[in-house]
């Protein structure tokens, strides 16, 4: 796709039926017509086949996904269920119908993906509920409590650690999906407070507000296809969390649908009123209630949004340079910053006409290599905001980043990447379909030891990767979401063993663990932005220290006391493992 | 004093008994020596007198405190708790020595001056103990819990709230003065990560940060007499907040000894493990642990500090100035708006030298008045930072705050403040000697609740002082701690009734009241620094909701089953409040 084109994975968010255009197709990531461009990425399949030199070949395609294949196992009895809800959700807003109750099985993790592959999906929901009003959550909550049903809170359902998927329960277990609860209920200019149903997806968020002159500001890779309530329920972080924050950070009140009550965290720019328990809502990953509205800051829309991608001489100059910006209190609004090995991945992958492709030509190759540029680092830059203070930050970061090596190559590549920056997920369904793994692990640590964890980590996963399919894999990284004391580090991967589907998920497990298995070695976070879900869940005990686990599981069973809402997250079940992941 | 010289209210942290320069006299605020300097305040009185017109003679002064008078109950018996630290903690350090229990007995309201005045200190602490180890504050726990003695964290004791505050109890009762563990562990430069002992005092953890080249940059009003483990257990907020955040925004990890085994938070620049534990802990008033160390954000020292006083023509221009400041996106290190109330307040109330007598001149106020200063607002403005950032910032403040009609009166006042800003304690205990009541309440709220909240508060405190003590008082408020979407009100009170010591607590109780009531019934915060403690009480409920009291209960009974910390805090007994508050 061209730069200038608007991607096709932006729906618009004024569709007749607003959830429509955002929810994913059966089987994979992004609407049923949705599709990675491979035609406009020519020189993608070559690299691929560079990386082992065995073949030339690009791997036979994979069998398609075959929905007739697939009989979920019947519901489980509702009707007490059901009856207490007559009154309250009609027809068709309370339903068994096998098609909803398929796309609410799962996330979009890489192994959700695989399972919709292979039609493994032991535990779907008996019912999907879609309520449109808080009045319509508590009588949902009141009911699973009256009649000992799980509730399980799911946004768009895009999360990568199993935090949507029901485990083996013998209660009934009824997803609650939120997106009817669209609305921006109430806007305070002023004060840069915006009330917010969390069923909304980015699209909608942003629609609402651009249209009153304001935006949220938060661009995870999932924007399109996720929610207000899930980006708070998992602790999100966007593209530009450097200028905005975390979610956590957005977040100022919150409106909680509790089995012991409804829960309200009073909008407060700040207080000393006890324990802040608005940042123990968020994370809390649907156990400890139903968040159906958020006071959020929102922010004027920026009147300057520059995009452009910088080269460095390597990956170490790049890292001094984002930390001479931080030192100097001038912290770009994006800064995503790839190693060695990533750039090469992003300069083969990126579509033509992204201004990349002029860089892998010979004789400006040739001219960046006598300038020391020959195995460079690449960065993409984002300075947002009010026209004065985004062009005096622009200004410094530019010469902080010069100071470090760092060569400007302009606007155009920035804005193809920013038009084009939720196509990522995209590649992972499309090498998956030639039995590719394709993912990334996650982590953030502190400037001291953020090169020392990077020193160790990739070589880690590359053995990993070689060791589990017998192949030399890709795995590069970059740093984001810069802040004060360090930043997130994020490694992309891909590996290829060729043995099908059914060996895929225990050799993901095991390349996944040899991350995770250092990231936590080096006191780095189990993750910055993905949550805890089952697939980190047994590393949740040493991360979070034994009282800390009690403390977690305490403030669960005060709001939760029968276990109702998504019991499997961060509780007992998924520390010990899930029983859910086969 | 003159703005040149150091202000005699802070001691030398290098002192030979690091801990003793910092603590207060037994009856006051500040060190035994230190005092009030009247003499360079010779418009103070004349303007005090002027405020009801009826006498313009100073009252009385009330008798000094005696300590002769007071005796302290009988310690009770604790025998076998010393017994199982009798190899822990030597002769000394464990201690029932009746001076030490006098202060410990008390924090630094205005009613606790008022009580230790009246010798009305009906619960002292049995022993106090002064750990110098994490070790130690484990052995103390544990100990605490086989003998069922109640332990209190105390810090610098200058808490308003009655957090350190014993109860009516039938268990022991032992303070654990923290100030003993007073070391910089740990500086990883790098990062900008200091791991620090919490019971340092505000002038030792600059001291040892700066020796380094870094500062913390919390600066609360109490800096000099409370400690960093006091901060974090009060979400507290220094008076450059906005460039450094509250010190909830400071605390990257935490050490806390609990009941139920040491409780680590990891320290991490951002993660999405689950509930952020350490806002949690950050704010929990001694009630979940005793936190013994805590990994702190610091900052290189700043290039540039340049504090400069700024006159608007009325509050509202200067409420509008820094507005436009948040806006656009470029926020002071610190301001500190005054109402022209206040205003006038300060005018009269500051040292000689200070500059600020220039501006009551008759020829100075008549140009001013031509100009539309009649009646202004001073605002006390603070830049500080990186040279480069601060001069961008300085340029663009000053640009928005003349938009507005700031006037810049230039760096000599600024200095001043800035030399004497932890002075302003010591005049509500000079004031009290005439048995003034002098304190301050403080509140947060919205940009757009802001002024609506001052227009109400106001006057509602200015008719309680009226109707309490039959005469016209002075209440005053300035706007600080600035945040995207509101800032900190805080209110400055004086009034008299003549009465005496013995009715000046129920008179303060009923002042307190009217302003918390208008408080919770706009929305805003119970207190934006200040802790709940037995003060603010029985107003949480409102503030947290039903479900959100809860799960603070949950989470100390998880970390503290047997309610062996401060148990008064936070939990029941404070929300119906205290027995000890006579």
């Amino acid at each position: 796709m061209s730069p200038t084109e608007p991607t096709p994975s932006i729906p618009d968010p004024a569709a007749s039926d607003a959830r429509e255009p955002f929810r994913h197709k059966w089987w994979g990531w992004g609407a049923e017509g949705a599709r990675f461009d491979i035609e406009n990425r020519p020189r993608l399949w070559p690299w691929i086949l560079s990386l082992d030199n065995q073949t030339d070949e690009i791997p036979a395609r994979l069998p398609e996904p075959d929905r007739a294949s697939i009989r979920l196992r019947s519901p489980r009895d509702t009707d007490a269920f059901r009856t207490a809800l007559a009154d309250v959700l009609p027809e068709g807003r309370l339903t068994g119908d096998e098609d909803e109750r398929l796309r609410h099985a799962f996330g979009r993790s890489f192994r959700d993906l695989v399972r919709l592959r292979t039609g493994d999906v032991p535990h779907p929901p008996d019912l999907v509920a879609f309520p449109e009003s808080t009045e319509e959550v508590e009588a949902l909550v009141a009911a699973a409590v009256a009649h000992d049903v799980v509730l399980i809170p799911f946004g768009g359902g895009t999360n990568i650690v199993g935090c949507v998927e029901p485990d083996a329960e013998v209660r009934p277990v009824v997803t609650v999906d939120m997106t009817r609860m669209n609305r921006l209920v109430e806007l305070d200019e002023r004060s840069g407070l915006a009330v917010l149903e969390t069923g909304m997806f980015g699209p909608q968020v942003e629609a609402a507000l651009r249209a009153r002159g304001f935006t949220l500001g938060h661009h995870p890779d999932s924007f399109v296809y996720s929610t207000l309530g899930g980006w708070i329920a998992t602790r999100s972080a966007g593209t530009q969390s450097n200028e905005y924050g975390k979610i956590e950070d957005m977040v100022v009140g919150l409106d909680v649908v509790t089995p012991t009550g409804r829960l309200r965290v009073k909008p407060l720019p700040a207080a000393s009123n006890g324990p802040d328990l608005k940042r123990l809502l968020t994370g809390s990953e649907g156990t400890m209630g139903i968040i159906t509205r958020a006071t959020m800051r929102v922010h004027p829309i920026p009147e300057v949004e520059d995009y452009r991608l910088i080269l460095f001489p390597s990956f170490r100059d790049g890292v001094q340079a984002l930390h001479g910006c931080v030192r100097e209190g001038v912290m770009p609004s994006l800064a995503r910053l790839s190693d060695e090995r990533e750039t090469e991945f992003i300069a083969h992958s990126r579509p033509v006409a992204t201004g990349l492709e002029r860089w892998l030509q010979k004789p400006v190759k040739a001219w960046l290599g006598l300038r020391g540029y020959d195995r460079p680092a690449l960065m993409i830059l984002g300075i947002e905001g009010p026209r004065r203070r985004a062009e005096h930050l622009r200004h410094s970061v530019l010469r902080i980043l010069r100071e470090h090596g760092g060569l400007d190559l302009g606007r155009k590549g920035g804005e193809a990447w920013k038009e084009s920056r939720y196509d990522v997920p995209y590649l992972r369904d499309y090498l998956l379909d030639y039995g590719f793994i394709g993912d990334s692990f996650e982590s953030a640590t502190s400037w001291g030891r953020l090169e020392e964890l990077h020193a160790r980590v990739v070589p880690a996963v590359e053995a990993a990767c070689q060791e589990v399919t017998g192949r030399p894999a890709y795995v590069g990284a970059h740093v984001s979401h810069l802040y004060e004391t360090g930043a997130c580090l994020y490694l992309t991967v891909g590996a290829h063993s060729g043995r099908g589907y059914e060996h895929l998920e225990a050799e993901y497990d095991a390349i996944k663990a040899a991350a995770t298995r250092i990231f936590v070695e080096e006191g780095a976070a189990l993750s910055h932005h993905h949550a805890v879900g089952y697939e980190h869940g047994p590393w949740l005990g040493a991360e979070l220290s034994e009282p800390g686990v009690r403390l977690v599981d305490a403030a669960v069973s005060s709001l939760d006391p029968g276990g109702h809402l998504a019991p499997w997250n961060l509780g007992p079940t998924a520390r010990q493992g899930r029983s859910g992941s086969p």
